[in-house]
């Protein structure tokens, strides 16, 4: 028999998650949960794959707006169109970089392109573009397909967790109809377990049965205390294992276990610029309070044996 | 070993059931659908169990009313407080027969004064509250407590799915906070596979963990069209066998299936004026419906052996 998290070096990090497991699946711990309620969730972007140097759905996104400005010149003009078609990633980052710091009005004018794409989409098409999408496009500087950015270590965790009763549940900011369309595929997850944030909905009357189609508005974005709200709202019970990586999951992690109920919070660490990236930003609160509350720092570097299925080692 | 569904009558509605459930699950069957996709979604007022003469949660929500009335003379003279506090039925009665003509405004009366009850209300506490609720009071007239007002035939078919790989979910116009109180007792189904309508959610930091708290404000309405909709973004996959009993589950039934899939799709019929209610008001164009697509009628009256365990029969 293989050992568990194999992935994983022999350190403190893979100890502690061999513990935690052993504690609330051993009957008659005082840590035992009974395994209807072993809930365990997880950010995706930048916790179960990469998020640099732009989300990959954000990438798919761009690609979509500056198609539309190949049939629209009107478009180029006018942001995000621009940018999009442009390449301009300098609008891009700073979009970001305006949000760390409280200014959303760029990213308002982002999400407002962005959002009119969803206008009467098939729920349908959206999965099946996302499919191809991580399937064929190129990551721009990893060297590897999309579906393959996927960290191999946190892979490994989930299946160790569903064998031992868990059941997982993907917790993101990203796209939920998105993620949809490769969450079976690649981390085996179903898709009735994907909680991300949503457009609002229009049901469609067509022949025999009826068709949902997405509309441009956003009906619920599942980051910050938007997590735990979403996880409720669809599970209705508490996680007692939740892993993330920057400030958005820091409700979730909080949240965890809560009073009556041990939990295993994972923050996992972009500290490997050789094999991945390196970078707190968008992190700073969460390892503040990561430090406070003594959760679980993941060391990319020190704690994953690899981290692509195609790393060379 | 016992007879499948031996608490229905052995006839075409029964047949129709084994011989759906036995297509579905034959491997080779041009029919087979793989137990993952083996979605089975419920309504439960009317469906699964009492909704007359008013339904069960109102009467929960008017008590809560009555109690702010008792505490509050003011309020006594407000509606929905006045007919709360008098027990004026005619005032409710009237609320939903203009409901029904497409009058919604004293709806919106009452709904508001629903609402304000949510206002900072714990989930756990109305869980809670629903659990008491429906284990100490009393239907108004069958002389039953409100737990034992479910139809047992339809509780056996929940139990008949699922020793056939199926997942069932309650999709309801009711209030999904308060069903999750009492699903798993009284139905077997766990919690997350509840969908209904929803307040917003609050998420309030606490010590070391936080507390989802309920808003007075409307978050999703599972009712018609938005029955489908709520079960897409919930499970995100089309049901292939759908109950109701009322037009707001006309668009759950004409859903399910698909282009693609069989599915069979039921339609309690309340017929029994002496064993339960005889009424069709708000399911004359469900009825309709069912007659043109074919759908199954299940007449309480013709149907089920027995509808309620204490049945004297």
């Amino acid at each position: 028999m293989s050992q568990p998290l194999s992935l994983w070096n022999d350190a403190p990090v893979r100890q502690a998650i061999l513990d935690f497991v052993g504690a609330v699946t051993t009957p008659g711990s005082p840590d035992f949960v009974p395994s209807v309620e072993r809930i365990a969730v997880f950010d995706n972007d930048g916790t179960l794959w990469c998020e640099k140097p732009l989300y990959i759905q954000l990438d798919y996104l761009l690609r979509k707006l500056a198609v539309q400005a190949e049939s629209d010149p009107a478009l180029r003009n006018r942001q995000p169109w621009q940018a999009a078609w442009e390449k301009d990633y300098h609008w891009l980052g700073s979009t970001v970089t305006k949000h760390y710091k409280g200014d959303d009005a760029q990213l308002q004018v982002l999400l407002e392109g962005i959002l009119a794409l969803s206008t009467g989409q098939a729920v349908e098409r959206i999965e099946a573009e996302a499919r191809d999408f991580v399937d064929c496009v190129r990551h721009p500087s990893l060297n590897l397909i999309y579906r393959d950015c996927i960290y191999t270590p946190m892979l490994e965790l989930l299946r160790y967790l569903e064998a031992n009763g868990f059941r997982n549940y993907i917790v993101s900011a990203g796209g939920r109809d998105f993620m949809r369309g490769f969450v079976q595929q690649l981390y085996g997850i179903p898709r009735e377990r994907v909680i991300g944030s949503t457009v609002a909905y229009r049901y469609l009357e067509s022949g025999n049965s009826g068709e949902i189609l997405q509309r441009a508005k956003l009906e619920s974005i599942a980051d910050g205390p938007g997590k735990p709200i979403q996880i409720w709202h669809l599970i209705g019970r508490r996680p007692i294992l939740a892993a993330g990586n920057t400030n958005g999951d820091l409700e979730m992690l909080a949240f965890s276990g809560g009073d009556k109920r041990p939990a295993l919070c994972l923050l996992v660490v972009h500290d490997d610029a050789e094999r991945e990236f390196a970078y707190q930003a968008g992190a700073e609160k969460v390892l503040r309070l990561a430090q406070r509350r003594g959760w679980t720092k993941v060391s990319m570097k020190s704690d994953f044996k690899q981290i692509f299925s195609y790393d060379r080692e």
